[in-house]
């Protein structure tokens, strides 16, 4: 293992994370908003934090510049990708420190600033495509400089193209398997797999960038600020949630001058394409619309939001979730698109529902969009292989001499272990939500609770939820950390199993496990 | 496949449980207690439930008699014991209807008799060894005959036995693969596949009974009249848990003449022997201790128990759940190891302790005892090959070439096909709790909670709890259902997915399955 050359990579991303905090300096002068005091203090806190990335990234790259040319193998790769997740959140969370920025006010009503698991927090938050928060008043220009609400948003995009690029493309995770996906990319026949990956990653990254431009346009015509249209762009097409109003999404409705509805129906949309496979979205580029339309996976995940949604908004309107069939139309299908995407953004509250509709868009965080997507969680894929697996293993109980391949379109998948792998990380996904849920419970004082004027009964359920949501990138969960709610409640021991739940949801978990793992570390 | 001889089998069950009714038939008469008009009742009832099991049973084997001699293929044995148990819940249901017993009384304070879904409840939850229960008024001699409280402990009894000899020793289920339990089974080197399981069925039957007089015996020297000790037997070793009194086992603490904390003592001994291992039971009763103390399973299974209390015993004095040390031991240790081996006798109320408490106890209950015994629920080996094969899988992703195989107690494991199915045996059971908890939720009216006093907030909890605790074989769960409850709350449709848990669970889920798939009943 060439640990010169993890070193130098590192320095690199190190380097291009510091100098992408340019962007957000621009948003501190005066010409995009109110002066105040603390938009000083936030140029300060970017400035600082762009020193010490250019310190960091620099000396990486001096202890790593004897490896300059050398090739880069797959546990190398793996120890790049988990690592620069590591230390994209430490370097993200220097602007909210060095700012001053603060979550709130106390009791007292004095301003309470950003602590270090809160500044952890929101940066893997934004930099996981999670969209979680502990700021609890955004709109508040004292507490929140508008320079630190871009680069918070800002690392929705970072984290978002980094997934695209270096864990999609590079590492060939994201999916079941490379061999669903980089295979179809289109192009020359006869190219090397280093070749056919460098091409991923320039339509990848291409693709991403060019949603996020299409979306800041359309939302700035219909009526949002260059400064909002920006934030939830980049919120929308990593699938991240971070909004810069403390209502989300919903915000637009309730204020003159926007049209509501037509926002929502955009970001909508553009959060159903975000989470569809990168792969299928070039070929339409390439005008082959038949790709998409006739993708097993990408008709599933439409099906299954096309139910879930009927389902919400059939229970909700039997239960009087809603005024009407209209608002129910609206709200429910925004709600279901954003949780299934693992977006998180939030038009209704949709933590007062009924109980099914609330069970049911809490299964949907663990459901996931497409392979090759900027979406989290467990992805569709995944479970259209689980139930071909289940369906021939019940089979073979009685026909124990039957064996058949499982397919996927119509041809036979040829990987013998994909069978076991899928299985395999399921039952890591559980694992990890039912140790982590259980470990919250434990930690997080009843306190959290009864101060908030909630029953401690919800405790298991909101634990459990809180666990879900960040595990599986989407944001919300329910009660303490519901849609109306947010992180701030949480003490720093939760804020920190949500804060790794976040990472290892993110990279599918393996790639952070085989990190912790001494004998990944020793040379062969 | 030879259906005949799968008829005249049946006939032959349906013979026997219609026999042993005759057992519960003496208790109806007034020299056990005092007569009353719902005795003479019971007696008719008993009767009539004969009458039906022989006239049934009589025309099965009349229609399979020219079957005789035939020879049992594994697939007929799947759907021998899959129908039998299917049978025996409606069979075992015709004594609470046909002597008109009631599950308690209405508002206006009139007996309510049990309807159709009850008397199917009742009896899958006793064939299963659930000891879930839609009676709320057992001590009302009025409402619950005596003789018919005794069948729905002997359900308890023959449901127990039906599996350890039906099931494990027959079909060679209740365990990861055949091959962990009877090719240890002692006797002579050169015995066919046949006669190894003909005496491994007389082995556990015979220890099965054996416990059972053993401790029928001791609860009558701790003060139990031989109506209670043996109704408490039989549900301490077939795990079931249907008690003779509303506060299950905490009644004999509170009711004077009897030595409670020794009754709650001897109850739990025998509930952690039943979930043990038989056939290391069996060395044991050859004098080689050695065995059942090194065997990898009954150590973990001790462990994790010992660990759970320790964990409840902490978190329960910590929140102030118990009035101190001594009965923080008593009764937490009483209720790990009660709901562990998916017994459900209660000492104290957990839904009353702490939320880490709960979780815990709720996840305990996916847990159970070990393979080859009566516990119900995934079992201890499962979970072992399940955390030697998830630490393979991991290193297998940096290390991809290297071939490892499953080790247990230092031999590898030869089953090529044992990774999968332990695999697939965690997600079908995932599958299940989540499908039914989601199903239980939108058919029961949110008026269950709300007309208990309780808040709807908890209803994910409780149906979760609910389709937990009947899936693993418990009964009591959290909440509507807790210890101090019961599942009268639940309307039909509710009952009726809870019924059909019970029945999967107890039989592992494929057997019943694979009954449900046309291929399986196409002849070959």
């Amino acid at each position: 293992m060439n640990r010169l050359h993890i070193c130098r990579l590192l320095g690199i991303i190190t380097l291009l994370i510091g100098g992408s905090m340019m962007a957000s300096l621009p948003w501190a002068f005066p010409w995009f908003g109110p002066a105040s005091e603390i938009e000083a203090h936030s140029i300060v806190g970017l400035l600082g934090a762009m020193a010490v990335c250019g310190l960091v990234g620099g000396c990486l790259m001096w202890i790593g510049r004897s490896s300059v040319g050398a090739k880069l193998f797959r546990r190398e790769a793996i120890a790049v990708v988990g690592l620069s997740w590591l230390m994209a959140m430490v370097l993200g969370a220097l602007p909210y420190w060095l700012s001053g920025t603060c979550v709130g006010l106390d009791d007292a009503g004095q301003p309470v600033t950003m602590s270090l698991i809160d500044g952890l927090f929101e940066s893997a938050s934004g930099f996981s495509g999670t969209g979680a928060t502990v700021l609890t008043q955004l709109e508040n220009e004292r507490l929140v400089p508008r320079a630190i609400l871009f680069w918070r948003s800002q690392t929705h995009f970072l984290g978002g193209l980094g997934i695209m690029v270096l864990f999609v493309a590079v590492l060939g995770m994201g999916s079941a398997g490379k061999t669903l996906m980089l295979t179809e990319m289109p192009g020359p026949g006869q190219q090397s797999a280093h070749s056919r990956m460098q091409r991923a990653a320039w339509v990848f990254a291409s693709i991403y960038v060019g949603l996020c431009v299409i979306l800041s346009v359309l939302l700035a015509v219909e009526g949002m600020s260059p400064f909002d249209a920006l934030c939830h762009a980049f919120g929308t097409i990593a699938t991240g949630g971070f909004s810069t109003h403390n209502a989300s999404v919903g915000y637009f409705a309730t204020q003159p001058g926007y049209n509501g509805p037509l926002i929502e129906m955009t970001i909508m949309l553009f959060m159903i394409v975000a989470c569809t496979n990168f792969t299928l979205l070039y070929f339409l580029v390439l005008r082959k619309p038949g790709k998409l339309l006739g993708d097993v996976e990408f008709r599933t995940y439409l099906t299954i939001m096309a139910a879930v949604t009927l389902l919400v908004i059939g229970f909700g309107l039997w239960c009087g979730d809603f005024g009407g069939l209209p608002s129910a139309l609206r709200y429910g299908s925004f709600q279901v698109a954003s949780i299934m995407t693992n977006t998180g953004f939030g038009t209704a509250d949709f933590d007062r529902w009924n109980s099914f509709s609330r069970g049911l868009l809490f299964l949907l965080m663990f459901i996931g969009g497409c392979a090759g997507s900027t979406s989290c969680s467990v992805k569709v894929i995944r479970y259209i292989l689980f139930f071909k697996i289940l369906r021939l293993e019940v089979e073979q109980i009685y026909h124990p001499t039957v064996v058949r391949h499982v397919r996927l379109g119509g041809r036979p998948l040829a990987d013998p272990d994909l069978r076991k792998d899928v299985l395999v990380y399921f039952a890591i996904i559980l694992l990890l939500f039912v140790g982590a849920t259980m470990l919250l419970v434990a930690l997080e004082p009843d306190s959290s609770w009864t101060d908030d004027g909630r029953s401690v009964r919800d405790k298991l359920v909101d634990c459990g939820s809180a666990v879900g949501a960040t595990l599986n990138g989407v944001g919300p969960g329910l009660g303490l950390c519901g849609e109306a709610e947010n992180y701030a409640h949480f003490h720093w021991p939760g804020k920190a199993i949500l804060t790794s739940m976040m990472l290892l949801g993110r990279l599918e978990v393996f790639v952070l496990l085989a990190l912790l793992m001494p004998s990944f570390w020793r040379s062969r």
